[in-house]
């Protein structure tokens, strides 16, 4: 009952959410001649939760947005492309806080009703003009069917949209879950993700809101890592509209149901991130076993994820197994047995007892690599923790669109 | 008196050391047609200090290496480039031993005083018929005045040898300090280095030749960093002969002089490893101050100095600080107040108050940037520890050495 069809997810498609309206507008902040401004609408009466970067020199919107969140209803997000309000000081603070008033003056709201998110370079002040001359129209123009241009807007070097929706069942009826997330480079969000904004028209309390959307970050937006650069300005926000008129109570099974919906959107969303990520031909998964404590899992993982000669070999096509070896080795882990450790990339086992397996072959190590996608899994054979990240690879175009645009 | 002396480095001069002789073979254990494999001997009553890779999957010569270091005194060092002898298990393991035999036996000391080093491909069987086949050629041509030869054939991807040679007057009369290293790829050593070999004719007692080796590299081997990767086999050997009959006191004027000079001499192949580090073209120091501990100072040097947005920045010529400025976000130190940081490009103050510096222009940081080696200079405000840390840029070149060769 509503799992079924919870798993069901429609990749790419944003299906409109009742009491959830967005609007947007070619501002002109950076970039000319594209979208880069988006107010999203939450009806009265709704609930929301955030997670935030952890980053400590978080950027002014990110400063505001908690502030806002913590006093008051949410009615309103704004999000900007092109400048990310970040390393700006008191100007970016005032700047953040200026464009929440734009809003609520003319939409009839209290200034710490809208949340204000910003994406793009950092370090150069935010332009106040484009936002007065676009909030006007921005909510002339609201409407529900607007998701897909929506998650247009919000770009900077991502080459697509990123969007998903499922609807699901639950036992007062029928619930839409719909998402959308940007983000392609400094990609290893801690507590949060670049940009994400998830919503459903179900009616849930604030509490059991941001206790279903910490349950899914973990496994999401927090186990993805493109170049291990936790960015200024992760943010991911869950509204719930509560326009269905469908309850969702703490502990009922509805509860488990909608979870697995706003899960399986998170992990869609968090997967295309690294899909997407700045230059990237592969998408894999690390899976460490085995350890003793989650830390340690993490700590292997994340070595091998941001390893620039794994990331390398990913790239060639390589299966330098040596790389994963070694990045297993300086990984920190106390008292590891290498005797004890395995490694494989998908079924072939590549090492055991401290060296090669005797039954690896060249060649079925390099069929795996030869896929678009696939997982290297690691057993450290230590304990019971587990855990699973997704990376890329590091190509000429990383490299490339690192150093000839300003994020 | 000797400390004058020390710091007329002699850049890319192997001068001959009494007591210690090389040779060089072209064995063909995977490259073909050029030297991989060299042989340095010290005579009797010499001393020897190393440290090793803290790379857990450790190479079975860094094993073989301790082994005999631990139990023996040391005559000869026998390293071998193209083959790392790493992930090869119990075959690994003998083929280690197996090689310090055949100088043993020719040689006519024991086994365990031959110490085995390799570099190269991990995961490959190391072939023991070229050592069998050099060794006695390389016993017969053992030489002085050889380094610069054993130098080119320790490299892997170096593009250039690495060495150099300090004179120096101590009391007793004057001794000669010579080192070479090699390491382009995988540097980010962990109390040791890729494979570096110093040696002096001062006679020095054991405890204190390794306590001049301890202080050395710490501020050099190990505070470089090319891609983050420790290796499995990084080693650093200090040989002191004794030949020229100068005997080095502990807590003496000499002593200190003696390690000042091996400072240098360490300070100096370091910074070679990272103006030679795969596809770089730049130098770059980051300075970190004002940090409550030597911890928290480094946890900031390495993710600035790791993060491969600020590596492509660098790359690329462009001030991008706010790449900096979010690696010193991220770095994981506590309690850090954003506002009380500054960061400067060496005299040019970019970040202060929590953003830009008001005085900062973008011409400025240009003219820094445009260097082909620099300073990032990061004082956190929060005490009195500090760290410097090596660092190079991350280059087209270098995904096109990693996508291509096998490490």
């Amino acid at each position: 009952m509503g799992e079924a069809q919870a798993l069901a997810i429609q990749a790419g498609v944003g299906m409109p959410v009742a009491g959830v309206r967005l609007a947007i507008a070619a501002a002109g902040i950076r970039y000319q001649g594209r979208d880069d401004l988006v107010l999203i609408e939450m009806t009265e009466g709704g609930s929301a939760a955030a997670v935030f970067t952890r980053n400590q020199f978080c950027a002014a919107p990110v400063v505001v947005a908690r502030e806002h969140l913590a006093s008051d209803l949410v009615r309103y997000l704004l999000i900007n492309s092109g400048n990310a309000n970040a390393g700006t000081g008191d100007g970016g603070m005032r700047a953040a806080r200026e464009s929440c008033l734009a809003v609520a003056s003319l939409a009839g709201c209290a200034m710490s009703q809208v949340l204000p998110f910003s994406t793009g370079v950092i370090g150069e002040d935010l332009p106040m003009l484009p936002f007065q001359q676009s909030i006007p129209k921005l909510i002339k123009e609201l409407a529900e069917d607007t998701w897909e241009k929506a998650a247009k807007a919000i770009m900077t070097t991502d080459t697509r949209p990123k969007l998903c929706s499922v609807r699901l069942e639950l036992s007062g009826g029928v619930v839409t879950v719909t998402g959308m997330s940007k983000g392609s480079g400094m990609i290893r969000p801690d507590m949060a993700t670049m940009l994400a904004y998830v919503a459903t028209d179900a009616l849930v309390e604030q509490s059991l809101l941001q206790q279903i959307l910490a349950e899914a970050v973990s496994p999401s937006f927090n186990s993805i890592t493109v170049d291990g650069d936790t960015s200024t300005n992760d943010a991911c926000v869950l509204l719930a509209s509560g326009a269905s008129g469908v309850p969702v109570i703490e502990d009922s099974p509805d509860a488990r149901a909608l979870q697995n919906a706003v899960n399986e959107v998170c992990m869609y969303l968090a997967s295309e991130i690294v899909r997407d990520g700045e230059g990237a031909t592969k998408l894999v998964e690390v899976l460490v076993e085995g350890a003793r404590e989650t830390g340690d899992a993490r700590a292997v993982a994340y070595t091998i994820a941001h390893s620039p000669l794994v990331k390398t070999a990913l790239f060639a096509s390589d299966p330098n197994w040596g790389r994963i070896l070694a990045a297993v080795g300086r990984a920190g882990v106390e008292q590891m047995d290498i005797n004890a450790v395995r490694i494989s990339l998908d079924d072939v086992s590549i090492v055991r007892d401290g060296g090669r397996d005797p039954s690896y072959r060249e060649e079925d190590g390099q069929r795996v690599f030869d896929q678009e996608s696939y997982q290297i899994r690691v057993d450290l054979g230590m304990g019971e923790a587990s855990t699973r990240v997704l990376t890329c690879d590091l190509s000429y175009d990383y490299v490339k669109i690192n150093a000839e645009y300003r994020s």
